[in-house]
């Protein structure tokens, strides 16, 4: 999200990473690792989401919950952690009656038995504003072997899982901006904003394959530029591989300005990873063997920033005010 | 706070507590504890705060930075924890400038010296309605060692530490509510509101001699009734033993009423705690030392719930709704 002056980046840079502990990485991680039980450490992660910026006031609570979940789950993903449990603080207006309690309650639930965790505390204030939800997730790895983001090298191989794009393609659908797309289709999308599959299977196999990794939530070309710039690299993506479902490869079809919806725009909660060329066979196999696709959109190279090049290698421009605010 | 039909602990009790982990205590603790390395748990707690609910739109930014900070610090030191570090999630307004994100930093920065804690990552997001803020605590004790809620027994003495009621006066005085008190009084009680004190150190303290403890910050009836009620005892508590300030008495004896203050309304962040009448010269010792005042204001008996009794020994009503919406 963007701020009126400074972007969150920024933000983060001057006013908080001045405070952060060894712990948080230098805030550049997104996440905080401490000392475990022996051989372990536990990866924490907060993430916050709010009615009417990352949810639609509309959306049913189950699925509020289960995003809420799953946009934390999709972190620990990232570093290739296990999720263990989770914290849950609801700031919820005095209106909201009980009856969505219950609904936010029972996707909780749901999610709680597919990802094999449990809430172990939290907090419930009132607002006088919109639903505010933020979930503290505590996810555990062997000592050592988080995946972080600065371990990008030139002579990598970048990859992506799943599809990119869905996520901001999905909101235009619900919101009637896609009419010439299928019905079936814009299901389709729309369920990818609002469920995003946190690829936990993949992040804890990718443990000691991938050498820099994150889930994407603010778009490919900046979640590739963190990793680049706390890497001290740049990357060089192709348009042409990027992995886009039938769905989206239709919209973009009928609109191909909505490619930006695929490079730049947030929400798929797809995992980034960056990794030596050598072992593509292995991630090709893992990808097999999960049912989860994974493709090779790029290369890490000396230098800094991020290019992407389309079918005849000519670059494709990209402003900051493009991605951020797409 | 209390909520449109079901009030705060019974929502907990019927939406959440089913979803909780045994790392969760139920839901009955507040707090969650993992294992740590070898000979040590984590106690994790998280608490927000909402603009215009828990602090004003013109408290100075440092100052509910502090708070928000103090808040979730007594919630560990209630636990008898050493604060460890913490993630922070801001939602803010895009229309909030930098100057407010830069004095909050300051209040940050101010309290990680006064408490030897740090930042550890955390979320920044937009929002269209208040400033909320939330922190997720980390804490560490050694295996085994937190205080629960649970440890209450009848022949127990009830302790709290400090003055009791000061913090809602505050914001009575900051709301031009008691103009009959003195300028001094008026500004003594508005800090207390504003900047609570975490009685870490006697929280540590207090491992090995108290057998319940929390913070109190629902109100001492509510937050004695938790006890109380997770222990399945009852207590009594002497009002005219209740710890007062000079300020806080100044304002009762001028409007008897206000020792509502002191029995029912939150926010005054002391240590409540029970124990066996044997140690108490031990708290006594503690007190002295530490120089935070600790007070025997009643006993735990057999049976439930909590009666409070005047100086002749007669029960002072209470109502529900009279403590929850003081």
């Amino acid at each position: 999200m963007a701020a009126p002056k400074l972007g969150e980046f920024e933000r983060i840079a001057r006013f908080f990473a001045p405070l952060a502990a060894p712990e948080g990485l230098g805030l550049v991680d997104d996440v905080a690792i401490i000392e475990g039980p022996p051989g372990f450490q536990y990866v924490l992660k907060t993430d916050a989401i709010v009615e009417g910026v990352h949810f639609l006031p509309d959306d049913p609570a189950d699925q509020v919950a289960q995003k809420l979940l799953r946009v934390n789950l999709s972190d620990l993903a990232g570093k290739g952690a296990a999720p263990v449990g989770y914290l849950l603080t609801t700031s919820l207006p005095r209106e909201r009656d009980e009856t969505w309690l219950e609904e936010f309650a029972k996707g909780l639930a749901r999610d709680q038995r597919e990802f094999g965790i449990s809430l172990m505390g939290g907090d419930s204030v009132a607002t006088g504003g919109p639903i505010t939800l933020s979930v503290a997730a505590i996810g555990r790895v062997r000592r050592g072997e988080a995946v972080l983001r600065r371990g990008a090298m030139p002579g990598h191989a970048v990859f992506v899982s799943g599809t990119l794009g869905d996520a901001a393609l999905g909101l235009k659908a619900i919101r009637g901006e896609l009419p010439r797309l299928s019905a079936g289709d814009r299901a389709f999308l729309a369920e990818r904003y609002r469920l995003p599959r946190p690829r936990l299977a993949l992040g804890q196999r990718l443990v000691g394959i991938a050498r820099a990794m994150m889930d994407v939530s603010d778009g490919l070309v900046a979640d590739l530029g963190h990793i680049c710039e706390v890497s001290g690299v740049g990357a060089v993506v192709e348009a042409a591989r990027l992995p886009l479902s039938p769905a989206g490869r239709a919209a973009i079809s009928a609109e191909p300005s909505l490619l930006a919806a695929a490079l730049a725009a947030g929400d798929d909660y797809e995992l980034l990873f960056t990794a030596s060329p050598e072992v593509e066979e292995r991630v090709t196999a893992l990808s097999s063997e999960l049912g989860v696709g994974v493709t090779r959109i790029g290369r890490v190279e000396a230098g800094a920033g991020v290019r992407v090049l389309d079918a005849k290698g000519a670059a494709i421009p990209l402003t900051d005010a493009g991605y951020r605010h797409f």
